[in-house]
């Protein structure tokens, strides 16, 4: 095996953060009931609800990232209504159809740098009620946003803002999709906090798979506006695991002593060093990112002698004939290792 | 806590076997690809190909087991056909609908001792086409076990030999749920063996939760017959795991040095031991299982007086008042808590 | 073509009654909104509610028997919800499942004569929700009941009202598929009315397609209680008729000088003509059934020479190698057919 | 009721064409068998055979529009694969989810004048294939095409051919949705064939109800590829008619003396004329079609003072104030009723 190579290629190729095995290894023997009944799941769920300032949270912990999103939206929206998103957006492109495998159409929108944008969204749903013939359409039931985005950036709490009013006024619900919340809410510019983002949305997850867990995504339904049976329908859907406790005790742990904000803030600011240097060094980026994941675009010379060393992720071919790429970050990342990449260079 | 209680309840209660968790620890830092390319995945499918005796069989590592019966259902029934089953089986009465919620029916058939017979199978498809009207009727298109039952009760080999003839005659795909196949493998009077049931199904799962893993379970297309673009719709369900090296480092260690078969062969005697215990103190059995659950039926007294002390599952309430129970054993119980019980008899 | 059998076989194997015909010839060129929205449903959604005696019943045309079972129940029915029915309920059999195709369960429970008893299907909600794993099993969130039976057998109004009782007391809708509706109502012996009906279900079809229409059932929901957005959904099942007049003008004309009761009354008193004969030359009944059709059992020999000049419906071989055999009578059966029948019994 | 008013709203606003109402009153009391199996379907059937030159084609009625569409779909598409259309595509916009409700994503690609490029087409699949995730993607597996298209514009047979071509070079199955055929092989430049369409195609159907029928549509697999068990799978839609001869008869009767071309050429040449009309009096198209749907702009001076006379459909409201409406012909648009419009004008 290559362990010579520098893996950058994304932020879920290592196990898990070495605290959350600790964890396992100690509550071993503990005998609890199971799907999601044991006190470490109850423990974890505590300890965001204070991080998000709700104590009237409801948390419900997932497996993966898709299962939740194809969880929230099946169960949140209504027979007639579909999901609005950005065209970018994971749930529009990257889960082989999951939405519409449970009846719904996701409804995309254009997307600038990622993002959403609270007039586009308005004007769409303007037209939509104006149209004489929307009763044979699917109605915009639910808007759903990726923080950080799939390109890396951040919405700001303006605009969080104003698409949570629009979603308001025109009775959709608003749902946050956060596989990587923790290195949005630990990037160095954001303006966006967990209790901004529990206070504005209906729904949203602090993902683990992608912070640090073996697996695992915290559900939140902030205003204790979780579904009538929901527990029932996350069996009906095979999401459902029996040793439940595999996923609380994991998130205790990311929730004792501000793991998750640390493990985030690391990862984040080695991205950010890495950006630095990628900059100085007179690499062009892709789009601008705060958070763990930079987009660089190489030449293919330079894409060839910097995958000598570094595994990176192929972006986008660009239609000059050079390529974009991600380089991640996560709790895995040593400084040495950012830096024998930036030597690289 | 009630620390001291003793937990016969079910067999996932605890963790995970210690090989498996040090396994994970060990293979923590090694940088692995996503989404089951790990090199873990594909050395623990390798080990289960050996163990089948099936060069051609094909492994694919999911999370639990409603969610793997609901992922071979929904990818090798046709649209025209539904799922036959006996009429307890796990997928007619506690998976919440989810065979359904994919568009398919559960057909189920009479049961003795939690099997499905092949006479009435054969009797079933024999009507089914013979009806003039059965073009207007779910097609049976394959048929469902469980092995060990969801009474504890296994398939003979001539019996399980019986089913697949029928299933072969009539184009039906015979698919064996082994959440508890262990258990089954390693039952003393058994005579049926991993390499028979990956000769006589078309897809079957070793399942790793209940036998010693945190979550996961193998499913195995024996013959080289994985649905096509089975990955994208395993995406599609939102059952794909993006850090897939947690069931393959589980899968690797369950199949290094039998493992699997010694975590099943020693839960299996336990269980036998707390059987004949509580035949001796005359405690009649809600049925006769050869395997790591064992059904009592106790008074209401009994029940009050054992529950001061042992966590057991209540399973049914008899019309005579009585309680059927279930006691299972696990990975994780010790000979000392089987004295224990059985103390208390 | 044998122009000269008899046709008994069942009550869609003609056209439509003449009156239909010409208000479908004399309201030709009358311009219209499509999708239901014509003058024609109107009238006869307003004689609907008249015959209710429900000025708050809401009516919606659609095209046939399973496409209104499969979109009240979907739309009725709650993600986690199933629908209960008599064992031989159509929605259990005869629909290729068409139920479970939206994803939902069908739970049947055991009928007596074709009809669901409210002390069982109490049992049954008992039982449910006694059941400490009902979490994880579909919720009975809806009752079917057909009215006539599939078996031609009718509820009295004692029975219909225990399981509304049943049906309210634990929270489930009740439906009643009608789609033999008129000949229910025109057995001499009933004593449920259309008023009971509404007054006692959630929702109800009158049948059309087998009572004197080309196609159509008017599904009524009699306490203004037809789901939001209903019509979107019909269009999201393709179940929306462009040129909805046709329903519209059809049912109207049913609706006209009580067409639809008369139409059934006829129906219904040549069916008793046939059973009294049948009775009096020895032929004995499969079941005994007070409606449009009759179920009588032949010998082999019986049904070849009968089926020399006589269409029937074979309806079930039964053991000892006699034939159980459906005989029905419509709109179209004349008084001379059925004598010439009884000649040749 | 304004009946002075002149109605050229859209080409389903009457019943059918009077040949269709004799021939349902001719045929009315002829016993024939259900589901389809009909003399009259069968007659209809192998006109369309010798129409279409494909003696191996299958033919099967159904209802309405969006039920075609989502029949085919749902049975020609794959687990893991969606329909291509132009962003305009009915199946896109209009069918308020059909698609998705039964599991499949709807592919939207843009749309030149309503017609999909065979070169955007290639490109996208292309871009398809070459992307590294794809796997995560939703597949392309039939490509849907409108003609004449939601703007009453037609494919040329090269760009059919050309569309076709792309289908089988990549393994996609080609759909053509004929709503409104008719008006499309009736149109003076058009240089497709009924022919052309049964050899380009994998799939289409035939309109009926907004071509003079009072409902149906005539599904055509030309080259005897029907999936197997169809029936059983429109049954599961809840979309087979128990009076299926309700839709053969109208066929027979369309199919009969040409009655199906007759209507759409005299109603193409009555909206040509209006065309001319309406170029000649300076009203600017809003798209130049060759059918009968003539897409208009007008002043809100203009629509008001027309409105008084005409039921014309608003389109769409346009940036600068003005009004897109739509005027279609039908069977029952008469030469007089055209002069009385042109002289409004």
């Amino acid at each position: 095996m290559s362990t010579e190579k520098l893996y950058f290629r994304c932020d879920y190729t290592e196990g898990a953060h070495p605290k959350l095995l600790e964890a396992l290894v100690r509550t071993n023997l503990d005998s609890q009931p199971g799907y999601g009944f044991d006190r470490f799941c109850a423990a974890a769920a505590e300890k965001i609800r204070l991080a998000c300032g709700r104590p009237d949270a409801q948390v419900y912990f997932l497996t993966g990232g898709t299962q939740t999103n194809q969880v929230v939206l099946s169960t949140l929206l209504r027979r007639w209504e579909g999901a609005v998103c950005a065209e970018t957006g994971h749930i529009a492109i990257h889960e082989a159809g999951a939405i519409e495998f449970t009846g719904h159409k996701v409804l995309p929108l254009p997307a600038v740098d990622g993002k959403l944008r609270a007039e586009d969204l308005e004007a769409y749903v303007q037209r939509f009620y104006a149209d004489g013939t929307h009763e044979h359409m699917v109605f915009p039931g639910l808007v759903y946003l990726s923080h950080p985005t799939e390109l890396g950036t951040l919405y700001t709490k303006a605009e969080l803002s104003a698409l949570s009013a629009c979603c308001q006024k025109h009775g959709m619900a608003l749902y946050l999709d956060g596989a990587r919340l923790g290195y949005g809410l630990m990037s160095p510019g954001t303006d966006v906090t967990l209790r901004d983002i529990a206070e504005l949305t209906d729904a949203f997850y602090i993902g683990g798979t992608k912070v640090g867990a073996l697996c695992g995504e915290a559900l939140v339904f902030p205003k204790g506006n979780m579904p009538p049976h929901f527990a029932t329908m996350v069996k009906q859907q095979g999401a459902m695991l029996a040793k439940g406790r595999l996923l609380g005790v994991q998130f205790d742990a990311l929730f004792t002593d501000d793991l998750y904000f640390e493990i985030s803030r690391q990862a984040v600011a080695l991205a950010l060093k890495l950006k630095a240097a990628f900059l100085e060094k007179g690499y062009p980026l892709f789009i601008d990112s705060p958070t763990n994941q930079q987009f660089v675009i190489l030449t293919p010379g330079q894409a060839e002698r910097l995958g000598r060393d570094v595994v990176f992720e192929p972006w986008e071919a660009l239609p000059d004939g050079r390529l974009a790429t991600r380089f991640a970050t996560s709790w895995a990342t040593t400084e040495e290792q950012a830096e024998r990449l930036i030597s690289l260079l």
